[in-house]
């Protein structure tokens, strides 16, 4: 097992009715002008964006909005929050949905706290010294961006997507309603559960690190939100599922489910970046569509993990050899993708990839790791190349 | 499930020679003029205190020191540590032990970060509006205190055990390294492992509100800290059980194993306090003794969870009545509990407690309590006093 850091700032405040203590959390935690962040129209369209403006006029807290952040979140609105809170003297950024939002807004408070050009913490050139102090009010269960030290956005000229990692932009709070996530559409919903499962099975495939307890709370967490992601195919308002898959949405990132590893593999992630840059897919289906092809490429460099992941989650006997275990694993992954309603490759993504496109991706993918990634197995571009390909 | 709250501020740094950074992490957070606050020989015995003092000295910080704090923590020696941080101007309070140092370093810095008398907020007259900042260098993996938001103190008059809880005396940060607990006696070793489980079962059975993903938790962390606890009764210095159980310890008491039940039960605690007051008992072998006489007492009203305690944490098989089956699983921890030597009563305790002594101590608990506590089952003097009854 490897040394490792856990830091877990964040206060979560979990349960029905929850945003009512958003303006006590906000004074909590210092903030009196503050930067409301959100997305493209369902946190207005369910009213929750009205909610919370009340809450902070009844509360005296003096605020302004700013609206737009689409999923690959970008640079441009970013800037534009930027120079909104030098503007107006906003002290904390508070985002309402998911993701999206919550990436954004921390993009805007580094930015807002630093000078210079924010790109330049994504792009790995400078570090930022500090943030607008940020909290959250979660709509969607899946990037774990609530709790989580990194922010991912994507640039629009090149449409490079980079991520940012520091113990700045971690949420000072992170309010946490189920009941907010059950006017997702199905397929969000699905896409959330396959996020989420990655988030920790990106930590589990590794070929060094691994702790017997961390490896115990990955696989009870896996095996949580795959039953209960099952039940929300069926009762997308069953609040119980709901709260399940969003508190391990939460600690499938935050690092509990890493402790004590090499730090993970990250490819499946990595690989998805860069179709997300091109195509502007949703991340989660993305991550089902690349992961089958990816485990296949790989598992025979990591089969003690792949063995132990098709026992002890996917439920697969053990009996045959450790390769046949590993691959009934794989399968039994990709059946409840299907199950789920998530894509097995990029077709059933809705992506129709050239082999242009497809070494344009394995290039840029490559070129962001730095040449190679990968713990169950390393992987260079041409690894990269071959798995879009089986995955097509 | 009830909703709830998770707060774990608390920076974990986890590894071999992770001390190094004692400085580093000070400065981080704030300190500046240092109480390092101990126990009675332990730390000085291994050199731990001199290194951490070399540590200091190197940096430049100022410290003032002062050793003695004692399982069941007094609080003479808290307002000693009082009074010497207000003679020193003291800023910061850095606890190097284990859950007696750490509980004492917090009362301490409640004591000096407010007026009045501290022993106020431990007998709940009054609430502390704030405290020192305390940092740990944690050398028993045991009470969970180095992430949790409680202490306990004992005053001298009267043997009087109890509790404070607030988030202003979570450790800013724990510097675990596991080596550190290589010297404990064997005895004390087993102690901390009864008293982790403890801590994580006392959450566990309950008669409402419980979470998928919390039990699953649960259970991986309890069979992960039985599986360590006996490979450490003959190997007391394997890296790997120890820095399992050292980190097992945190997550079992810092809420993760509790969210969304209703508290949990902690009869069996409230219980051990008394005999630890009157007797001057290790903690975890004082838990240990309690438990089966309390379970047998009480699983009947909870037989749900304790039917499924016994299959997925104990192994039993899941066959016959569920009365069987729970019987079988208290039958199975008690075998656990003498595998690595520990009590199953208070005589194999080395307690020997009079007619006259049950009764004061259930009396104490029940006042303690506000007249009755539990979940798994309600329980109040009458029932404590036939418990303390069964376990003699």
């Amino acid at each position: 097992m490897f040394d490792f850091k856990y830091y877990t700032p964040t206060k979560v405040i979990f349960g029905k009715g929850a945003e009512a203590k958003t303006a006590e959390l906000i004074k909590e935690f210092g903030g009196s002008r503050v930067l409301v962040h959100y997305g493209t129209g369902s946190v207005i369209r369910t009213g929750l964006l009205k909610k919370v403006t009340d809450i902070l006029d009844n509360a005296g807290i003096f605020y302004v909005t700013l609206g737009g952040a689409v999923p690959n979140p970008r640079l441009g609105l970013v800037y534009e929050g930027i120079d909104l809170c030098r503007r107006e003297g906003v002290d904390f950024i508070l985002a309402v949905g998911g993701g999206s939002a919550i990436d954004s807004a921390k993009a805007i408070g580094y930015g807002a706290a630093n000078d210079g050009d924010v790109w330049d913490f994504y792009e790995n050139k400078r570090k930022p010294s500090g943030s607008l102090p940020i909290g959250v009010i979660l709509t969607i269960a899946a990037t774990g961006s609530e709790m989580i030290d990194s922010s991912v956005i994507t640039k629009e000229d090149g449409l490079l997507k980079r991520g940012c990692n520091s113990d700045y932009c971690r949420p000072k709070f992170a309010i946490m309603n189920p009941e907010l996530t059950m006017t997702l559409p199905d397929y969000q919903t699905a896409c959330g559960c396959a996020d989420i499962m990655m988030h920790t099975m990106e930590r589990y495939f590794t070929c060094g690190g691994n702790m017997e307890i961390t490896d115990s709370v990955a696989e009870g967490l896996l095996r949580t939100v795959m039953k209960n992601a099952k039940i929300l195919v069926k009762e997308p308002k069953n609040y119980n599922a709901r709260a399940e898959v969003m508190w391990a949405g939460s600690l499938s990132h935050n690092g509990l489910t890493g402790c004590g590893s090499d730090g993970g593999d990250w490819t499946p992630h990595k690989m998805e970046h860069e179709i997300g840059g091109l195509f502007d897919v949703a991340h989660g289906a993305g991550l089902a569509a690349v992961w089958g092809s990816w485990a296949r490429y790989v598992y025979k460099d990591c089969l003690p993990r792949f063995k132990r992941f098709a026992v002890n989650v996917m439920g697969v006997e053990n009996k045959g050899s450790d390769e046949e275990i590993a691959l009934k694993g794989i399968e039994a992954m990709e059946a409840f993708y299907r199950e789920i309603n998530m894509p097995t490759n990029l077709r059933e993504l809705g992506v129709d990839a050239t082999d242009e496109q497809l070494s344009e991706m394995a290039k840029k993918c490559a070129q962001g790791v730095g040449g190679e990634t990968g713990s169950a197995k390393r992987l260079k571009e041409a690894d990269m190349l071959a798995i879009y390909k089986a995955c097509r």
